[in-house]
Parts: structure tokens; sequence; C-alpha cells
């Protein structure tokens, strides 16, 4: 179906493989954790998403794959999509999202477990929220939904899509998988990207805070 | 009213960049988050201050508008300054104040909200102290306001005036606003950086104090 | 015995140095600390190790040594290997070994301090647990032994034997000696590293975890 | 009485620069904190010495001073050295050290306040402490003695020398100054910077250990 070669979307590429070194480097995709996608066709969906098992701190000009709307690739040659490419194609069926990044970070994993029974992390009152799209004030609570993680990857998704098409989901800028790590995206690469330095940052304000004073605090 | 061309000040422009890519490096200054200025003319009070939205790692030459006392931009086409550069021009009417700084860390977002009750965060008995201009003495006690956060700039810069005038304003070295981070400043830029060094370091200790050993003491 | 001139396995040095570089740039292996060794003949056994008291951050051509199975160096005027080659040439006899790392980080230090009396660190139920060998769901255990810290390598080496031998042993991808630091392996240098990567990662969330909400759970 | 050319001692000189823009990178010497120096004759002894309020992190070329035993400066038209400067002279008296660095880390600051009512900080156990001149087992006890901080520099010297000619002196290799920093010192600066990275580890051990379960045992 494509006739796109395998070492198209150049910039994409380097935008990601940039991307990719800059949260190695802060300790947000080591081992080969994480995974990064973009979006290089609207119709019919295509997405430029790292290879599944690539260091994201060393991503080569390779390490991508061109998948469809279900994430499956599009070139049966190429290299293999993660597992996860799934989650991606389901984010990005909305048209508003340009770009998904997936991250592993000690404090995402560790919230993302401690509060997992409550379902959510929330995250109020702090000044670093207008840091996400929309949000033009601190008194916002952002409610980061936790899925249980699994490695049944077409379960989550129908989660996933259920819970983006609820009011909740349409108005989250992310979600965290139980002990795994957390999912963002934005309109652009640019977004997604501040997306994830915002929301790890107050991840970790939420968890200082609790070593620091208790149970944290959601207004 | 003003003939300044658009990329003059370039000595100041090049200092401020390199300030944001020092910040942004220690996570100070992530996201799009924090504000730098420099005064660039007393009479009439000019300040180069960074433009809204910039991303404060990457500044890049074009990245900063000048601003009168007001806060308002002199020049009407230039960048969009920050709705917080009414704060940067209300200290910078203080003579003896060249530089001002605006910092979002992790410790200064945790501890502003932690100790908000309390109306300051005081810090006494560290060598560190030092650092803060015509501190010569261990045996000092800084106390670091915090303000309520609100979006309401005029208000609060209206609150601001009034405590700088005051003998605890005219005291002090930097304040807080709470949840969002740290405002400090200097005679110079250097000055000011030093001041950004010394109390982020302070707020460190204190926030990790408390972790290891419970509530702050305060001599 | 051995007519391998010392500068030889250019390639290994040029790995292990990068390695270093890398280590000692997260913390891993500051003063002298660590070692690391990759096997470069089978038949005979023979690794190529870090010498004793290099600096490991900074590790030059000819601060390494070869070592045959039970820890000696094969060219007696060599530099002198670690006293602790031996552990090294022990885990090495294990066919599917081909490069074993130790790190100090603080985290290993710490917890194999605290959780000596288990005997163990149980890490359960994080996806990072994907990202060693084998590992391919996140309902995992991993069963991190605690050998007690001595200075008698032989008796250390005996011990360390026998458990390889048990199921535990052949289960296992590192161990943590107390007060000391980790021990981890794997077939290639690469899959070493991701390794303390991923090993490291999971210390310090459980270390982080413990200090902001009480002792760790195991599943 | 000096014959010493300002500008004398060039391969010192780079050796404590790049030691000061290695401890600003670790965050050991922010602001102006922090002194280093090393001896360059030893009969008259004269140390080069940083100077006072330069930045540690970009220290250049004349950023140094040459004192005499009493701390004072050789050339009366060199540039002015820390107060502290005699703490660094009394130490060197001791032929067998020849370079003396104070630090000043968030841990130092903290664990030198937490535990001043004990007077010490007490660490035992760790393999780290191999990394101690001298120190050839873990199961070692190093007894780190706090002093109080003071701004009455002739004061401490004195209490430093007669500590320094105590057994317990003798066999320390650093001290801690209440709420302020580490001295720390070694036949070598090799060896001294190896003491810091080494009791700055063991610090850091100590001080996370204190956070995850609270109060540091010692043997």
């Amino acid at each position: 179906m494509s006739l796109v070669p395998e070492l198209d979307h150049a910039a994409e590429r380097r935008a990601l493989r940039e991307t990719g070194a800059a949260f190695h480097a802060r300790l947000w995709s080591i081992g080969t954790g994480g995974n990064f996608s973009v979006v290089v066709s609207r119709e019919p969906l295509r997405l430029l998403i790292t290879a599944s098992g690539a260091d994201k701190g060393r991503l080569g000009e390779a390490d991508f794959t061109v998948i469809d709307g279900d994430g499956e690739p599009v070139d049966a040659g190429g290299t293999s999509p993660s597992a996860e490419a799934f989650l991606h194609a389901v984010l990005a069926r909305d048209p508003s999202i340009g770009a998904v990044l997936h991250t592993h970070s000690v404090w995402a994993t560790l919230l993302s477990d401690l509060h997992a029974t409550a379902g959510a992390v929330e995250i109020a009152g702090y000044e670093m929220l207008k840091g996400l799209d929309g949000v033009t004030t601190h008194e916002h609570t952002e409610r980061v939904e936790i899925f249980d993680n699994t490695q049944d990857m077409p379960a989550l998704a129908g989660r996933l899509a259920a819970w983006l098409e609820s009011a909740a989901g349409a108005r989250a800028h992310g979600f965290l998988l139980r002990g795994h790590g957390l999912y963002t995206w934005g309109r652009s690469l640019e977004d997604a990207r501040r997306h994830v330095e915002v929301l790890e940052f107050l991840l970790e304000v939420l968890g200082r805070r609790t070593s620091a004073a208790g149970p944290p605090l959601s207004s």
C-alpha cells in the first residue's frame, strides 16, 4: 500500500532522535524503554514510530518504522514496531494529536503504583500546570488516570479508546500505566515534549512532597 | 518613544541566553517557565526581558523585549513580554537592582506550598547564606516571604511594591510565589545568578532535611 | 601460556573505557570503585578486566589485564587485576555469560544494607523488569540475592559458585554485596549494560518508594 | 620574601581549575563556595590556594594566591586569599598532606547540622570506605568530626590544630564544619579528590538512608 521509502521523513527522524537523546540524559527512557511517534500523514493515518528494542538514547536513522491506524507496519520488510505501537495509533486517531511520547521515569513508575488504588494522580494548584495545552491558570486540577499494566495490548487499547471518548479522557493531557510509565501527547512534537517536561516535573514535586510531608493533597 | 533597535543590547542578550541554558540544565526553568531581565537604562527605566512562551533553555536572539517601568513593551511591534514582566519592572524601580531572575524549581514549588500557612520560609545558621549580598556571617536568618499565587499581576504587583517598602522587604534577597517559584535579584546579573544558586541550594537543604528528619528548624 | 600482546582486544578495551566513562557520569563507579570484564576467549577461558585501582571514569589503554578462569593474570608482567577478578572468572565459567559489570551506586550500597536481614531484595510488578534477559512480562519477581561483604575473595567465590548452581542462582540476573554494590552480567557487554541500567533504575524506585511510603512491597 | 612570579605553578593552577569545574558540575562548590589548595613548597611551607570570592566553577589563571604556613599571602600585591586559608595552612603543616579540598554540598551541609549534637558523623561497614587512604577493609569506622561553624578563623584553627594532634585527628581523613561543609585532604591532589568523592558518596548514603529508614546506624 505504501510507497514511502524506508528513510523518508528525515526531519521527523532527526527530531525524534534528538528527543530520545535528551530524554535518556534526563533518565526518562533508559535501557530500551519508551516509544516516540509523530503523525506523518492524516489521510490515511500514518505514524513514524521508534522500533522495538532500540536504545532510545542512541537512535539510529533506521530505528523507526511507519505504522497505520491499527498500529500495523505499513512496509512488511521494515523494522518491527513495539507492541505498544497500537496505543500510539489509537491516540493519533484524534485529529488534534500530532505526536505521542511514552517515557519510563523513576517517579512515574513509583507514583503510578502508589496511587493505583485511587485510580489516578490528581495534581492541583501549581503554576507549572499552565505549561499544559489550554490551561491558563494554576487553579486547575489535572487528573492523570492510571491504567493497570498489561501485556495484552488490544485489551488495553480498547480501554484507552473508551476513556478517550469520555469527558475525563477528552480533558486529559496524559495517562499512566501502573508501575510502567507515562503517555502524553500534543498537537506537535514540541508540544508533546513540553507536556513530558511539565508532567514529569509535577510528578517529581508530588513524589518529593510525599517523602517530605506525608500523603499528597489534591485540592 | 524608544529608538532602541530590536537587536540592541547584544551583550545582555548573550548573558541572558547563557543564563537560560545553565538554568535549564539545572532543571530550574524547564518547559517555558521562568523569566529573566536586566536593567539596560535607568532614566528612563528600561529592562531587557525574556519573551512570553520562549523555551528558556534555548533562547534565540529575538526572544526578548524591552519594557518600561510599568512592564509595558517599549516597541509595540516587538515580541510580547510575559504577564510577569510587571513584577520585574516593580522590582527594578529600586535603583540597587540591576537584574531580576525568576525560576521554577521542584524544591521552590514544593516548599512554597508546604510553608504557605507560615507565610515564609526561614533559613538560618548555614554558611551558604554568606553568598547573599551583604550577609557576612552564618548567624543570619533569611526570611523568604511567600506570596499567594495569582494570575492577577497588577494586584500581585501592588502587594509586592508595599512589601518592598517594608523593613522585611528591604532586607530580603528574594521571595516565593506559592506553588510557583522563586524571584531573586541583584546589583548585576552575576549577583542575581549567585543569589539563585544560593537560595536554590538552601531550599534543597531544607527540603531534604524535612524528608530526613521531620519539620525544619528555624533558629 | 598466553601469546596475547599487552594491547590486544582493542575493540573490547574501547567498549569498556566508554562504559566506565558513562557509569562514572551516572555516579555508579566513582573513586576507583567497580570492575568491568568481557570474555575474550572461551577455550581456554580468558577475560579482559579493568585493573585494580584505576579511575573507572578515565580508563586508559593500559588499565586492563587478561585473566584466566581462576582470576589469575595470564601475563605475569601485566597490570595487576582487582582482588574481585576471581568473582568475574567464576561468573564467566557459565558459557552464556560474555560480560560482567560491578558497580557501586548509592542506592545499591544503601538497599543491600537495609535488606540484609531478608537476604535479598525482591522486585516485582514493574514494566522495567522486561529489560532483563528472558523476562517477557511485568508479572515477574526478580530476587536479587544479598551476600555478606567480605575481603576473603576465595570464600565469597565459593559461596557464589554454589549459589549459581542453585535454582535461584540460575534464574538471577545479578546479586548484591552488602554495603558494597551490584554485580550483573549478560551474553554481551551491551546486554550487561542494559542489566545495570534496569537494576539500578529498579533499586532507585525501591529506595525512593521506601522514603515516600514506608517499607517496600514485594508482590 | 618570595620570588615566585604571579603565574607560576602553571600545572597546579590547571589541576585546581579542572577540579573546580568538576566539583561545580557535581554541585559541590556552587556560588563562590569552597576553597582548594596544593602545597607547592615544603621548606618554607607554601600553598597555592584559590582566591576569596572567585567562582569555583570558572576559575581563571589569576584566581589564586600563594600563602605561607600562617595562611598569609606571600606576595602582598597578589589576590586576597580566603579567610579560611588559615585552615588550609594548619592542615598542610602535616608533611603527609599535599592538598586540601573544602566543599559545600547539600548533604554535608545538612548532615553536619543534624548530627551536631553527637559531635561527629560515624560511617561504618561500607566497601566505599576502602577508597580512603590506608583503609583496607569495609570493617572500618570512619569518624568524621563536626566542628561548630564560626567566622573566627584563628579560634577555629586553634581547635583544629589541637584535634589534629589527638589520636582521633591523626586517624581522620576529613572533618565537617556545622551547616557549612567538608574539609578533606591527601598526599596528592588526586588522593584528596578521591577522598572528596568517597566522603560525599558516603554522606549521601547516610542522608538517603535516614530518609528511607530513620536514624542512621553506626556499627
